[in-house]
């Protein structure tokens, strides 16, 4: 591709290298950029720039924040006992977006999964472990994505967790909202026969 | 949505501002962005920046370039007797990339469209003439899309030039490279026919 210009062409190349963004994209976002002004394309820059260097991670969750401890950890309100496990922070986006949720969380950066090189160790277990042993939380809810990384991750932080006698539960599994019964699958459909709940709780 | 920092609030706000990214893809490209090294961050802000700044446009033909002239029109080996107008950048890049073309370039900056605001005035058309005016052309070839506005385009500045007496011709249009005949619309049929060649020249 001939850009005609060199400072196009080294920001096309940059652009291209952000997941999703292929060349034609990257090229059409560069003239996009070009066409507005210094000051918008000068705002964009900085934002990023910015939130790399001083985005923190939470010295209790691990969750993303602007300084040493995060909102949710900070917030007198929040329930203090109850402690849900999560891969990572748009996991606590989603569960914050529910507003049905009112404790604290704990971020592990990832799931067990062997096949790309990611053990326990690369992950805050250890931290969550030491977190329940310290006293004050009553109860761990994980809540993993249900699939065989997720699975794994569940079992293993459930054995870490046993010797301090913590509450575990884990979110429940079954038929999503609006979904056809008929196109439901059948490893899903046989787990919501079996975690049935009296008609009057739910 | 709570993002938990408001620097990355910031930053997937500014991503969504560039068209065709929605915040669920602005949110991602930030983390994303999160998780690399500070000098590849730096390195992409830099070249949009750098970009928006410094680049220019040819003060003949329009076209971006990083200096007074583009590498087009300050190329001895091209044919400075053959100016193709074309809509914009873009348009550039896609002629050049066929290696068919090694005359110049004009870039309107766009194509006449009332519904848009856009006028004659808008666009590089006056520069146009005046360049013609002012010798060496012989040819002037437009190579505008082949819908109403470029058509309306294509008509008025084959008026403008009628004066100078230059020579004005105009792409192709017929049917498309490995299209099925059946599936291609009447009009483009129709033209492809009536702009029919001898055999032994195509």
């Amino acid at each position: 591709m001939n850009y005609s210009s060199q400072l196009l062409e080294k920001a096309v190349t940059e652009i291209n290298r952000l997941p999703g963004i292929g060349s034609k994209t990257a090229l059409r976002l560069a003239l996009h950029l070009l066409r507005q002004d210094e000051g918008k394309v000068d705002a964009l820059a900085n934002s990023i720039v910015k939130m790399r260097r001083e985005v923190r991670y939470c010295n209790t969750c691990y969750n993303i924040c602007d300084g040493e401890c995060c909102e949710i950890c900070s917030n007198p309100l929040r329930d203090k006992s109850i402690v849900c496990v999560v891969e990572n922070i748009q996991d606590v986006m989603a569960i914050e977006n529910t507003m049905q949720y009112r404790g604290l969380y704990h971020v592990l950066g990832g799931v067990i999964s062997p096949m790309d090189g990611i053990g326990p160790s690369d992950l805050q277990i250890e931290s969550l472990v030491e977190r329940v042993r310290q006293g004050g939380v009553a109860e761990v809810i994980l809540a993993l994505s249900p699939t065989m990384e997720g699975d794994t991750t569940n079992y293993y932080i459930f054995r870490k967790l046993e010797e301090t006698g913590v509450k575990v539960t884990v979110i429940a599994r079954g038929v999503a909202q609006n979904d056809e019964l008929q196109y439901t699958d059948e490893v899903t459909l046989g787990r919501a026969l079996a975690g049935r709940i009296p008609f009057n709780n739910s």
